[in-house]
């Protein structure tokens, strides 16, 4: 038994960070997406996810679809709510991140506080990327009718219209979604993702 | 601009599960281990998650460490807020399942009600593995010296002491750790993973 108990202690301990980045042969981190609803975060997401997935990447999306309906379905839409709710993907980003996973947060985040508090659990492998497409260009979109929704007046607090959005001070990479199309988009994502992440280009 | 809002939606999917096990070569999911405190879960997660990394699986543990002090890190010890401990955790096992990742929560998770909750949200992928030592076993190992503070009151509502476990009625594998050695638990372990999970030995 005694010996049982001093195992116990000895092997408690993780993979160490290298280790998982070599194996995989890329670094694990968060690319956190922010800007306006029908700046293309989703989008340029997915398209993203499929491409590094198809380099042998280790990626994953964390969007509404897959983090309101489960971990964040107790969360309503109140100014505290909407902070927890960033709060948690900030720090489930960050998990997946140690993990090694490179994940990508679809969010429009819009206070650089709760981006900050995002940044501050993942450290050093987090890179806030802002989608810069501006209210006209989202709104000439409008890919699913909100905006024009929330000019009626049928949205409360919908950001951009009647609430603020803050764009990042210092985003990592910056994304002019508004005036280049989605594949010369994700052509400068993939370069960064390469450059930042990437072992075997460096 | 009517090509790209079109794309925006084309191209907004994920990647299939399918594609992602074959990729991995293996299948992900969650092991959820349950038992006392003291049977043993940190010490197997992490002795299998070392095995299991070396053997090119994807995978990563779940324990107090990483979640007590960020994702829950605004959860107390309330029954209440023990439930949403357990419930947070299932959901970001879940995530990270479809994630392809093989996940490895350790919490002592005694109530039957909350690790059905964490089955529910990972769906078929959801392995319940009971660490079947009992108090006795667990409080004469009593590695943290726990058992001898809930015996003397200063740890309140002490699962096995002054709070109640829930033995699975119905785990998909039983762990002998109270008379089986480590190694012989990790080997046994391991066969699990291999036969559920992995592609090469199907």
């Amino acid at each position: 038994m005694s010996i049982k108990s001093t195992n116990i202690t000895a092997v408690a301990h993780r993979v160490p960070q290298e280790e998982r980045w070599r194996a995989a042969g890329h670094r694990g981190g968060v690319l956190w997406f922010t800007g306006l609803s029908g700046s293309g975060k989703s989008t340029l997401a997915f398209e993203l996810e499929h491409r590094l997935f198809a380099k042998r990447y280790n990626v994953y999306v964390l969007d509404g679809d897959n983090v309101r309906h489960g971990l964040n379905s107790d969360l309503g839409f109140s100014p505290k709510d909407r902070a927890e709710n960033i709060r948690r993907i900030g720090e489930v980003a960050a998990l997946f991140a140690e993990a090694g996973v490179i994940v990508l947060s679809a969010f429009i985040s819009p206070y650089q506080r709760d981006r900050d508090m995002a940044r501050k659990a993942a450290g050093a492998q987090f890179h806030e990327i802002y989608l810069s497409a501006d209210v006209s260009a989202c709104e000439q979109r409008d890919p699913k009718g909100l905006y024009k929704k929330a000019r009626e007046g049928k949205i409360p607090d919908f950001t951009g219209i009647s609430a603020p959005y803050e764009a990042p001070a210092a985003a990592e990479l910056v994304v002019d979604t508004a005036n280049e199309s989605i594949e010369a988009c994700v052509e400068k994502l993939m370069a960064y993702v390469d450059e930042k992440f990437g072992f075997t280009q460096g």
